[in-house]
């Protein structure tokens, strides 16, 4: 008798993720080594907790696998768990290993990013602590691409995708009023920049928005920031400014808790980074000014995400199948990229241990000296990522993606 | 020699404005009464300040009708400008109508809301008092949906469909957690609760999303609000609230400047009325709550705009011309709606003096008694007009629209 599979998703949404999880779910019903793939609902937390669904059984439903794909946020759930070190407390591992036995589990694929590749990293080291042959596999997920080794992360390009159509939209909706205006777009990611670097992809032939980009991996300063603007202002009417929400100044403090804005009002919270920049930027230049806070459709936006990252998400799912198949564990699945022109990338893996934990910045040479632009090396780098439309699903006018009721359940029961 | 058409925009952008646009110009083309028609730059400020486009000239490169009624935000650009009563100050009519006969005009079509209505109703009632034969005509255009006479109006339908989706995938976000949340989402409309009441189109089969629906028409009370929360508690996990910017209280006054959050910290503006009631969750329950401000890709969201809205926002630019051609003036073009099974409309006109200046609010009974939701027959008027889907234009992965340059130099110059 052939082994089963698991697998789970873990940390927050992305609009590739499920891509990821299509591509365990073929990569299963195409080997000779596994029978059926079950998914843990809510993480790690539905392996303990005994709350599975037979992924083989759904996938036998007409184009199950290709509406997964195209569907964003998690099928199967999330959760924020990190399970303790085995040499302090071996309890969690040994109802895990239960569990994984119990369902006759030869493989088990986590897809998540740096917190949850730490749960692969301490799953492979118990299981060659108890001489189980229980291969672990990581797939990595995140919008903010700031997982080493890999080239990058599925999730990332559907993201900048996402970012750039918007800021392109909002630069059309700023450029039809013949009164001078600056709008401030403030971006995720708290420590990397990567997703404000790929507000750059919203420029065209004659669209230079957005004029100035802001991201974290360098010092920000209020001074610079006015001063930047002004020289933007001697030629352009309509300025539109890409910032990181995590964007800190020479002391490491984050700009929402260290401005005059929030300092006057005395609530931080009430105030994020591009709410801060509004204020500051009211109280020193005579221009109309409004910030947007770009919500969590950069992460769920399913109806523009990338076909390429989707692609390379169900690869990397269906490879990491292969992968364990072929004896390797405590690894998770990479994209080695080969060229940009024309754009070409293997798949690859690496000891989860080297990528646990550890987090990838822009590199400084991809900003610019004056600290408020990127290169044309990122932006070389980014584009590749968002080429490709989805189809997208709609149903009496909205978009439409499979139906998740079932983690309703798990948590009116949690 | 035949007479020549001038057409202008005016108010905030929509993703279905450039369509009625292309419907003028199309009308125009097919028109044996008008030769040239000439677009004027940002509203009628364009005609004052003689600054045009050959729109004509443009039409006849390759797809270009086709690309302007996909293109969102306002090829021509726009003003707020209001004229004075001629009877107060004639001067900026003489230089509109002595512009009129430089370029041998015969029909004038301003699209736009409220104000722009406004205008159409001075410019005609001032070519009757000079006894000009020159048509004046005005085509509809709102996100707001707050226009009388005509059913609904162009703009409207794409709004919806963007707030549907878009909360349905914000809906998803959520989902993923088996852990209590609430999501407030902020959608625009100061006045009128109509796109507000859209967001009922997020909801399917299995998704309940939005739990509760919070409308300007209705008195907003805080007390009723943490009611309607905890029973939602009894039955679901994760609970998204849609409320109208411009929810107020039994006095009149707009939530964010009477609230609790907002006295505290001491300035009203720091706090959206999604982030007020944010504030006050925080302080009265104990679950984890976030509000989302949907910005002005409401409005602009070429990408995910209605064919429905735009294929009516065409054909009544279209209509206007040849109603003017058969002598009509100091009109409105109007959208009658015949049934809603199967959706059939009408396209007809109203003397713009029936329609400036006026507002229309979601009728009362169209909210349920709770004040908590909209009704089925809210649902039904609005569900007709988010159907279909317009082709994506993309250039290297992002969405991509017609040049709209011509109005930097205007910025510039102004």
């Amino acid at each position: 008798m052939n082994f089963n599979c698991m697998v789970a998703q873990s940390g927050g949404p992305t609009a590739a993720i499920n891509a990821s999880l299509a591509g365990v779910i073929q990569g299963v019903i195409d080997s000779s080594c596994y029978d059926t793939v079950y998914g843990s609902i809510n993480g790690i937390q539905g392996v303990i907790g005994n709350n599975f669904l037979n992924l083989s059984k759904k996938a036998s439903t007409d184009s199950f696998i290709e509406r997964l794909t195209a569907t964003p946020a998690m099928y199967l759930g999330s959760c924020r768990f990190r399970l303790p070190d085995f040499q302090d407390d071996e309890e969690l591992y040994r109802i895990i290993f239960d569990r994984f036995a119990e369902y006759n589990i030869g493989a088990f694929f986590y897809i998540g990013g740096n917190d949850s590749m730490d749960t692969v990293a301490k799953l492979s080291a118990y299981a060659e602590k108890i001489n189980s042959s229980i291969k672990i596999a990581g797939i990595p997920k995140t919008i903010d691409n700031d997982l080493v080794i890999t080239d990058h992360t599925p999730g990332f390009g559907s993201a900048c995708k996402y970012l750039a159509s918007s800021i392109r939209e909002i630069a059309y909706d700023t450029y039809i009023y013949a009164l001078p205006s600056l709008t401030i777009i403030e971006i995720m990611g708290r420590d990397a920049g990567w997703l404000t670097a790929a507000s750059a992809l919203a420029r065209n032939d004659f669209s230079p928005a957005p004029h100035l980009i802001y991201l974290p991996e360098v010092p920000f300063s209020t001074e610079r920031f006015i001063e930047d603007i002004k020289k933007v202002q001697e030629k352009y009417c309509n300025i539109i400014v890409a910032v990181s929400e995590g964007i800190r100044d020479e002391n490491g403090n984050y700009l929402s808790a260290t401005t005059a804005a929030a300092d006057k009002f005395g609530h931080a919270q009430l105030s994020g980074t591009g709410k801060c920049l509004e204020h500051i930027v009211k109280e020193r230049l005579s221009i109309k000014v409004r910030s947007i806070e770009l919500n969590v459709l950069q992460r769920c936006a399913g109806h523009l995400s990338s076909k390429t990252d989707l692609d390379e998400s169900f690869a990397l799912g269906r490879a990491a199948v292969g992968f364990t198949a072929d004896g390797l564990t405590g690894f998770m699945a990479t994209i080695n990229r080969l060229s940009n022109t024309p754009y070409t990338t293997e798949i690859s893996h690496a000891p989860v241990s080297e990528i646990a934990n550890l987090a990838k910045d822009v590199p400084l040479e991809w900003i610019t000296p004056e600290g408020n632009d990127v290169t044309r090396e990122a932006i070389e780098y980014i584009k590749p990522l968002i080429v490709g439309e989805m189809p997208c699903y709609t149903k009496e006018g909205v978009v439409d993606y499979l139906d998740i009721s079932h983690l309703f359940h798990t948590a009116d029961n949690s």
